[in-house]
């Protein structure tokens, strides 16, 4: 494969981003922040390990590469602006197939105007996709982890479990002749990474936000590592779509705690900015969810709690929980 | 492996560069440009395509894979900064290595005061290394490859080919008892990307940069066709290590032309600037070699011509040459 004229080939004619001073097309890519901080993370999936053929055509595979690097940028309360792409690509490829894949990322980098400035094409014998964003955030509004305090609501966006349902119902070839699945399925392979919900949260002076890419075990477990608190989830508060209770009556609840993957954002706030919270997710038109409460840690470790019939368990980082007992 | 755990291991308990504001450990890493552009590329390495186990160890595969990108931000005249790391580790690759790896990196980093600040350490059959890098440049300063000029001088720092020639001795297990073996190897496996002179430039208003990745005879192609140019070359000032002759005699001016990987800096100049840009090289220690002109398009296309006994070839992009007859 002629690495530069793969590049080149998919250069656009125009680029969106006005602080874009030089795109695709010399050494590097160079842009002009105006006085806003910016913000950068790199995500890498590999066929094999991420996803599979069975699971995603060409086309999400781009798609879903760009979703989960643009939800690391809402859980940062950024607006994002663009994305380099790096792809080691397998011989067996087809131009036509790496188009698809290129097609996908534009798909949804497009809805946002994040415009590709930069990449990279090697061979090897693995597919596998690295995705570097970069977006903008006011000074001094960043939104990390360590932000949490007592007394703060604990929230999360959308339903959880979906994505892990329909990777179940792709890898069994469950039927998908109906809505439902196709739902389950789209959740997959089409998450929305929550830009705009993170962005309507502007006014608000301190939130934390963390994206579920793990599942919300792992991520409560790091917004407790990181602000040195405790979280107290309510296990029937935490929200999914009805009918994955009848598709994966077994499952559900595990996925829901540690499926991963939905690309939602889970975060806490003071109880007094509750309302605005509330009101952008109903302007995004995404439901939001109070699944819990921070507490003031314990013992000496943070500590993810659930609470399930009125039982107090432990949440361990995979989801696994077990009984607190005498506590 | 535990993704989150290893770059959490390796997080530096304090970061070197004053406009970082969040480094490793939240979704995603902040910083505060100040008034300056920021330059950023990826490039990404994959083991068995870029490097083997025989010619580079983990220590510098990582030191390589930087150094490959800080030389993308030189030929932007641009002051690294930042960079984030995604690894793809194959199974049987043991925590030891990978600290290795990354030791590599940060010995060249270290050099530069440059940050890590963010990564993906993730599962794969095939080792790949994908670095994106961040630098800073004067708003307007960048080095385009487009900026080329009639009458310019056309300029290389170092000695070409010694890279090609470290790896021809590394691949046929040619005598390294040698001090002038172990400066080829040395050429190869940690290449000093030109920062330093890039940055010393500053003072001049136009100068065009391109790194030397894949020999002079692509990236001459690259500033004649970006810049719209002929640029005529001449062989005999081409410059070449005096023992690259006596080990490799056959192949060393084929290794010159198009060997690649020495991560010097190919450039042009107004000839009122010449000046400025051998004191340049003389401050930061290397030498400089004035190896041509940039003329305007003799033809519809963008060509490059070398010179060799006074004979006038065509350079093709892959280093080929064939005469020009009747020109």
């Amino acid at each position: 494969m002629d690495e530069f004229s793969f590049i080149d080939s998919i250069r656009p004619s125009y680029y969106k981003q006005p602080s874009l001073v030089k795109g695709i097309g010399d050494d590097a890519a160079v842009f002009r922040p105006s006085g806003q901080d910016v913000v950068t993370a790199v995500d890498t999936m590999v066929e094999g390990v991420h996803f599979s053929r069975k699971t995603m055509s060409p086309f999400y595979m781009g798609y879903r590469a760009l979703a989960a690097n643009l939800s690391d940028l809402s859980a940062m309360g950024s607006t994002p602006a663009f994305y380099l792409v790096s792809i080691v690509v397998p011989e067996e490829w087809e131009q036509e197939e790496l188009n698809e894949l290129y097609t996908g990322m534009k798909s949804l980098a497009d809805e946002y105007s994040v415009d590709l400035i930069g990449g990279d094409t090697v061979s090897g014998d693995q597919l596998s996709i690295s995705v570097t964003v970069f977006g903008y955030v006011d000074r001094g509004k960043s939104r990390y982890r360590s932000s949490a305090k007592p007394d703060d609501i604990v929230f999360v966006t959308g339903t959880l479990g979906d994505s892990r349902a329909g990777l179940e119902i792709l890898l069994n070839d469950l039927s998908i002749d109906s809505k439902e699945a196709a739902f389950f399925i789209e959740r997959h392979r089409r998450p929305v990474p929550r830009v705009d919900f993170a962005q309507s949260l502007l006014s608000i002076e301190r939130v934390t936000l963390n994206d579920v890419s793990d599942g919300i075990a792992s991520e409560a477990h790091e917004i407790a590592e990181a602000s040195q608190v405790d979280l107290h989830l309510t296990m029937e508060d935490v929200p999914f779509t009805d009918f994955i209770k009848k598709w994966f009556n077994k499952s559900y609840k595990e996925w829901m705690l540690s499926g991963g993957e939905d690309f939602e954002l889970i975060g806490t706030v003071a109880g007094e900015d509750w309302n605005v919270v509330e009101e952008a997710a109903k302007e995004c038109g995404i439901s939001i969810t109070k699944i819990g409460t921070v507490k003031e840690m314990a013992h000496e470790q943070p500590e993810v709690y659930i609470y399930e019939n009125n039982e107090k368990k432990k949440l361990m980082k995979s989801g696994y929980t077990h009984l607190k007992r005498g506590e």
